[in-house]
C-alpha cells in the first residue's frame, strides 16, 4: 500500500511522538521509503533529528519515577523510563572513561551504565544484581554517545527475580549487550508507597 | 604423619613465604591442626596476621610488571602478579562505592576491580574484554576489603583469546565471581619489548 505524502507525514509525526528514539533508518524501513525521504519529511515538518530529540527529552526529570535508587546514582542520563518495562539512558564517553593508551572506553563504565539502568527499571525499593552475562561487541571511543536500552524480559515471582536485557548502541551500532538477573524484595508494584 | 612442633613451624614459615595470602584456616587444613594452633605458631614466630601481611606486600610497586595498562589504571591496589598466570588486588569499599540507601557496594565497582585485574594479568600491550559472566554471590558492605584473585585458565592462540577467572573474597568468603574472555593482540610474551 503506497501512502500519500500527507498520510506518510502524519504517520511520521505520530510515530516519532510515540517513540522519540526511533532513527531515520528505522522510519525508512517501517514506511518502505528511502532515508532521504524521511529526512526531507522531517525538514518540512520541522521535526529535529534524533540527536536533538534526545537532548530535548533528556531535559525532563525522572526523579519521581525511579524507585530503586536516587536518580543521581544512575550512571548516565536517564531519558525514558516505564517501571518494570523499559528504560533508556545516555552516556557520553569522556577522557576519564578511557584507557589512556588507546582511547577505548573502559568496560566497567559501559557495565556501570547498563547495570544501573537494570536497577533503575525495577519497580521496587530494593533491586540487586545477582548474575550478569556481558558481551563487549565493539570498542567504544572517546566522544561517543552510548544509548543504553533496558527491557524487562521475564519475572520469576517465586525466586523474586526479574530478568533485564540491556543493549547499548553508538550511532545505531550495537557496542554492548548485557543480560541481568536482578533480585528484588517484592514482585508487585507498590505505587502507593512511592 | 604427625609433625613435630619445630617441623610444623618451619613449614609454616616456608608456606607463608611462598604464599603471603594464605589464611589461617587454609594453613590449619593443610597441616591438619586447629586454627588456634596456627595462631599460636604465628604468635611465637612473630608472623603477622593475614591483614598485616597483605599491607606489607602491598607496599611493593608493580609498575614495571604490568604490561597491558599503566598501574594507576588498575582499580584497587595490586599486591601480586605473575603475567599470564595470576594476579591479586585489594579494594577497600568506601562511601563513594556504595548505594546511599543500603550501604551495599555497587556492582560496577566489584566488576571494575575484577575486570581491570583480568586486563592487567595479560602479558601483552593490548588486552580487551570480549565477554564476561558475573555472579554477585554476597553483598559487600562499606568498610569491607575485597581481595580479588585472577587466574589465567586457558589460551586460544587461533582466536587470540585468553580466559581469566576472578574470585573476589571478603574475609575468606566469596562475594563475587567473574569469568572473562579477553582479546589480546599476541599470544606470546614479548618480554624484550617491555
Amino acid at each position: 500500500m503506497k501512502r500519500s505524502k500527507k498520510e506518510r507525514q502524519q504517520l511520521l509525526i505520530d510515530t516519532i511522538k510515540n517513540n522519540p528514539f526511533i532513527t531515520d533508518e528505522e522510519l525508512a524501513s517501517q514506511f518502505t521509503v528511502s532515508v532521504q525521504t524521511i529526512r526531507l519529511d522531517r525538514l518540512e515538518l520541522s521535526i529535529p533529528e534524533l540527536r536533538e530529540r534526545i537532548k530535548h527529552v533528556a531535559s525532563k526529570s525522572f526523579e519521581d519515577e525511579v524507585r530503586s535508587l536516587p536518580l543521581n546514582e544512575v550512571i548516565g542520563e536517564m531519558v525514558d523510563i516505564e517501571l518494570d518495562v523499559r528504560a533508556i539512558s545516555l552516556f557520553d564517553v569522556k577522557t576519564e572513561h578511557i584507557f589512556k593508551r588507546n582511547r577505548i572506553a573502559r568496560g566497567h563504565h559501559l557495565f556501570a551504565q547498563a547495570n544501573s539502568l537494570a536497577v533503575a527499571v525495577i519497580n521496587d525499593e530494593l533491586a540487586l544484581t545477582v548474575k550478569s552475562n556481558l558481551s563487549f561487541v565493539k570498542p567504544v571511543k572517546l566522544g561517543d554517545r552510548v544509548i543504553a536500552k533496558a527491557t524487562v524480559t521475564k519475572k520469576d515471582s517465586v525466586k523474586n527475580r526479574t530478568f533485564v536485557e540491556v543493549t547499548s548502541t553508538v550511532e545505531n551500532e550495537v557496542v554492548f549487550e548485557g543480560h541481568f538477573e536482578m533480585y528484588r524484595t517484592n514482585e508487585h508494584s507498590k505505587g502507593d508507597v512511592t
